[in-house]
């Protein structure tokens, strides 16, 4: 039982997703608690320097996933974790080699292998919910804390190729081969991250965001039938009440701008949006709709302090006034397009979000 | 001098990227010469197992341009040869690992090196010129020969980051930090690439292509001024008619779907899409003013035959009847929407080709 919750103080992050006034644009960092900072790296070798040892260790989870807003004035916390702890839960063996990405020791290949798999005991998540609970309290209400996961297909690449992958070839050969088993791939996929958001939901998390990370690599017409439709089963089956309290979805497809007015249909209130995309075009589109996060890349943080201040100020007026003429609000969170780079200098964060917070303040 | 020229037989593909009436869809493959093919690899042993050695050898160069020629009826040819002959050129050591990308012995990363840049005497591309004069006889007119370059941005990327990347991240980094040295380097890849293209069309080549593979890495309004902008630059400076016929030009951005208006707005003849954008909707933006250049996962070939016919009588479809209910008529040209992957099975590009040929003509 998460128990009695500290107040909220800073609310923005959960107006702009709900489309509500907010004094400033919210900022936050996909893989914002991460590599590039020292203090992490420090934590990380607390954790025997394994990744897996830092997500499944509730107290450092804890620490790393609040070492980020001790240094900067971010607007919300999202939890520390992998997109992959379901396949995991189900029993594929996920590993982290040295320097590499995520590796499964039982990928998903075979007519046998895709009848075995099924929504895993929530118990074997424990770990993360616990982590939700004890982020949550250590916030004191400082800021949200926004919980995620991958999305069905997202995880259904991984678990079939067993890793990452540079063409997609073994799990598209089952797509195009074997629709009928990539199908029910994908259909114990949504469930299982619908029973893990609703769970990470009641463990505390007062957001969740869904990662299609790997939606963008998929042809027009598959995209829908394989990636999107999924996604919104899951948004469809999520808890957006909870303790009395909205709980705002966010949706995010790498790669998804050719479909930006499918994506804001399928009943998100966010839809996250990569540097390719016209943050103004895509706001006249659909911003009357769902709010937009995004999308700065997040190579402009290699740039000089002051380079890194023009293009986050850029993003801002790309969106323009969140206040419509109408006297209405839309909604935009400020974010990269991809997460950080481990190889960031942590202070052109600092200046990013300075002139962020200055910059969104004249917007009003 | 090249002398004189077989008569040409089956122009269907140049036809359509000029949107003139054709008998069927033509087809061409990119990569269609490569490593998927048995023989290719055969001539590769003779060649050292280096690919370059096969590229800067006009026998070998002309023998594996033929190949997919012989195995399919395709409707194109294209020069075999890599999109960085042009830095290799200017000194900067390309070299071909074994089973690795391509690798550049001295990256342009400081002002220095950005200074020291300069259009390459065109002397040291005589082999590539060779080979297209060598193909286009060897041809005999069975079907036009193509001739390409990297975009002045995709040279860019190679010369900057030394070889392939994940993230970009020293190009970009000069390109918001220093973007006045991007643009030097970009002035000179467009200088250069222009003079190569029209050497390749003085030495045969009858439609150039210019392979813009990574513009799509940009953010919306940074491709526009460090992609875009040259690629326009280069196709203004290009023979758009030798010998009497008129030569079409080819722009293909990877990942360009965002940016469909603009591209096809720069004067090319064909805008390549690749697999994220709907074809049917493309045309309906840009089909009157442009051919259209695509666009089949590249991934589907791996699904079996009559899946392959399937997915690729889908494309013909979406782009749909060629000619509009006024009589003028549209261009296709079919095309994968990125090189075919070399673990492709060659009989199911036999079957691809067949299903196309049969269907396109049931659209006329």
């Amino acid at each position: 039982m998460p128990g009695m919750w500290p107040t909220l103080i800073n609310d923005t992050f959960l107006r702009a997703c709900l489309r509500q006034p907010t004094t400033h644009t919210p900022i936050w960092l996909m893989r914002q608690a991460g590599r590039y900072l020292p203090e992490y790296r420090a934590t990380r070798v607390k954790a025997g320097n394994s990744f897996m040892g830092l997500a499944t260790n509730v107290q450092y989870a804890t620490e790393v996933t609040l070492q980020p807003l001790d240094r900067y004035a971010l607007d919300a916390a999202i939890l520390f974790s992998d997109i992959l702890t379901v396949p995991d839960a189900m029993g594929l063996g996920l590993s982290f080699g040295a320097g590499e990405g995520p590796k499964f020791a039982h990928p998903v290949r075979d007519e046998a292998a895709v009848a075995a798999l099924a929504v895993p005991d929530l118990d074997r998540l424990r770990y993360v919910f616990d982590a939700v609970t004890s982020i949550r309290h250590a916030l004191k209400g400082r800021v949200p804390l926004i919980g995620f996961s991958g999305s069905p297909w997202t995880l259904a690449c991984y678990m079939v190729e067993g890793g990452g992958s540079d063409d997609y070839r073994l799990v598209k050969s089952m797509l195009y081969g074997r629709p009928d088993l990539m199908h029910r791939i994908l259909d114990v996929n949504a469930q299982a991250v619908t029973a893990y958001l609703n769970a990470q939901i009641e463990a505390g998390a007062q957001a969740v965001m869904v990662f299609d990370s790997w939606g963008g690599v998929l042809a027009d017409g598959v995209f829908q039938r394989f990636s999107l439709e999924y996604t919104r089963r899951v948004v469809a089956g999520l808890k957006r009440s909870h303790e009395g309290q909205t709980v705002p979805v966010i949706v995010f497809t790498k790669g998804g701008g050719p479909w930006l007015d499918e994506i804001a249909a399928i009943g998100a209130d966010v839809v996250g949006l990569d540097w390719t995309v016209n943050l103004g075009a895509a706001r006249a589109r659909v911003g009357s709709r769902v709010a937009l996060q995004g999308n700065l890349d997040p190579m402009v943080l290699f740039a000089p302090p002051g380079a890194v201040a023009r293009e986050g100020i850029a993003v801002l007026d790309s969106f323009g006034r969140p206040q419509r003429p109408d006297g209405t609000w839309d909604g935009h969170i400020f974010n990269l397009g991809h997460g950080i780079s481990q190889h960031t200098p942590p202070e052109h964060v600092t200046a990013l979000v300075e002139a962020l917070h200055r910059h969104s303040r004249t917007l009003r």
